[in-house]
């Protein structure tokens, strides 16, 4: 009898009827003589009209109160998904954060689940109830509730099947799993069938939608097999495990855009040493996240052009925090907000030579200028201008044989 | 320096432009150096759409389930009322129930306090916090979440004066105190200025929406004085307190009435010893009401007519229990659906002869014909036909001097 934890996301559980339909998806596992652990975000939009409440009151609402108030949202999903199952005839109840608990440690609304308590559950789960434990949340040492930040569900769902030693993990969700790339821009997108952490954690971190890098990460540390199944949908998905034999032999297994990237160029810094440090300090000590990092060599040894890029929300303050930066010195600043980064993913490129080739003889072929270049073991990145999305996406797709 | 329980009910805190105007309420009385503990409702609102999500669910919710989904109300109007005091530069916090904890016992979704820890909200205080704390809700002794029942949040507050020993109580609500009558039935209607504890708990029980009957019972037990006032108004609202030489000299101090009232006449039921908890007990196990009870003494001592009144959405189901009862055994069941229940409320009542005669006299002068008659000390309450119902209110308002 193996122990499955289920996770629902914001869309499956984002009305009434859809958690009458959840509650008899679950019934199936039961059936099947599953011990199932059901962890559950909060319905659809709920925590975004909670968010925007706590910005009328106040634009720096306190961090401790917003967490109890938006903690409110899988309160109140959890519940009634927990009511549901038990007007289908299965033995249920809620579990809230505090009642487990579930321990977190780190600063309000960007919390980091610690332990968790599985006692009570494991009793309730061993007499043939079904637990439904609130995702997102936890409590502090001083017992005031405390969230994940955004996406904080997946791992919660990644910390209960860690710490209930489940047999598996699946994330049910409104897309039918993880594809090559996005389906909306490429239409020959195609699912993939299993995928390996590293590679999904690159495909996560560089906007793949499907799941947050940090559960992806947590799920790698503990070896949890993730599969991410459509709620609505009788399909299988994908599933997220350690690189096996089994895998296929495809050099790329998917390509990840960003659409909200921005370009910043330092032309002619004085160069020596510490002056990368000298220009990255305030940006992050001001909470603004510094992607792609370019520095050429100089010619005279003296002075360099450094290239980087933030969120394009992050540009305004970025530039203006370069400016008033007295420990630097350069020529002058070019901005560019119309960029986008394209990469391609998969861990067959350590074995594979030539794919960085391949790529950039692909995009020329287009005729797309590439601006930036990084790469990692098992990934390419490359920053073009963003008109060429889409377009780069397809030749990339059809490049290495994913379509 | 005394210590002062403010209480907002749900229209108080009915949206985030409320709750900001509630917090400056509130700052008003921190810097006269009082020492306060703020109670609030749910957002007006907010716990009608949660039960409305679970009867989609099922219509029979189950109540343990009912109780962690509507609790999630207070939750969200503490969180929000303590981030905008904090914005306003006031040191506070949201405690939920199960923080401090507030213990109950009882069922779900109608349980009472039994017992409040009070330390770590005092010690707060005592730094100058101000704590917010949610009404209508606590935790069972294995840690479930309960609720109070509606209006329940006038229960906690009452109990949290209680056991804090607070020095009073003011209910904030929608309207500016109690009324001598209701001012939509009758604009000659004034507002109260004292009333005790005795008149108040007729007033409430009798259809006078300001508070529950429990609470006001609860202060009278523990000689709580609860002031009623308008959240959005400067006047002085109704203070309830115990009868004193202070009090007004007026027979009667209000008038109320309801209009959900529906009549059942047994007519020839066989008298015999028993006779009335036979018919009775099935209703009192299907959770029906039965208010006003009537038994004429029968002519020959072997039959007599009972009367009695049941709330109105409970007289199908009445009927039928009725008509199913094979313990009694009478001729015939007259209905009446269309009655109202007018009452005359008064300590002044006690020693003041005649009050009864110029009640039917009034009515009569209007031609308003009388069904049922029921007294207690302090009150005389008359069943009449629902369409007199607004003439009778204001021609007794006139009669008693209340205009």
């Amino acid at each position: 009898m193996s122990l499955v934890v289920l996770k629902f996301g914001g869309t499956s559980v984002g009305s009434c009827e859809k958690i009458i339909k959840v509650a008899k998806l679950i019934k199936k596992y039961h059936k099947k003589k599953n011990k199932i652990i059901v962890v559950s975000s909060a319905m659809s939009g709920v925590t975004n009209d909670l968010i925007k409440k706590s910005k009328t009151i106040s634009n720096k609402f306190e961090k401790s109160e917003y967490d109890v108030l938006v903690s409110a949202g899988e309160q109140i999903a959890c519940s009634l998904l927990a009511g549901s199952l038990m007007d289908i005839g299965l033995k249920s109840r809620s579990w809230l954060s505090w009642q487990l608990p579930i321990l977190t440690e780190g600063n309000h609304a960007s919390s980091r689940i610690k332990k968790i308590n599985t006692k009570e559950v494991l009793d309730f789960i061993n007499k043939g109830g079904i637990p439904v434990i609130t995702g997102f949340q936890g409590i502090s040492i001083n017992k005031r509730i405390t969230t994940l930040g955004r996406g904080g569900s997946d791992s919660s769902a990644i910390a209960i099947a860690k710490f209930f030693n489940a047999d598996s993990c699946i994330i049910y969700t409104d897309v039918e799993g993880v594809y090559t790339t996005d389906p909306k821009v490429n239409l020959r997108a195609k699912k993939i069938n299993k995928i390996s952490y590293e590679e999904m954690l690159e495909m996560a971190s560089l906007g793949t939608k499907v799941m947050q890098p940090s559960s992806i990460q947590d799920a790698m540390l503990n070896n949890i097999t993730i599969d991410v199944k459509s709620t609505f949908s009788k399909k299988s998905g994908t599933k997220i495990t350690i690189e096996n034999d089994d895998f296929n032999n495809k050099v790329v297994t998917g390509i990840a855009y960003t659409k909200n990237d921005a370009k910043i160029t330092l032309v002619s810094v004085v160069d020596k040493p510490g002056v990368a440090a000298n220009i990255f300090k305030p940006l992050a000590n001001n909470e603004i996240n510094v992607d792609m990092v370019v520095q050429n060599i100089s010619a005279n040894g003296k002075e360099t052009d450094i290239t980087f890029t933030v969120k394009r929300e992050d540009i305004k303050n970025s530039l203006k925090l370069l400016k008033k930066n007295n420990k630097i010195s350069y020529k002058k600043i070019i901005q560019d907000d119309k960029v986008s980064k394209i990469s391609i993913i998969g861990v067959g490129m350590i074995s594979s030579p030539g794919v960085t080739y391949r790529m950039f003889k692909a995009l020329a072929k287009k005729k797309i200028n590439i601006m930036v270049i990084s790469t990692s073991e098992i990934k390419i990145s490359v920053l073009i201008n963003q008109k060429h999305t889409n377009e780069a996406v397809k030749v990339l797709h059809q490049e290495f044989n994913l379509d």
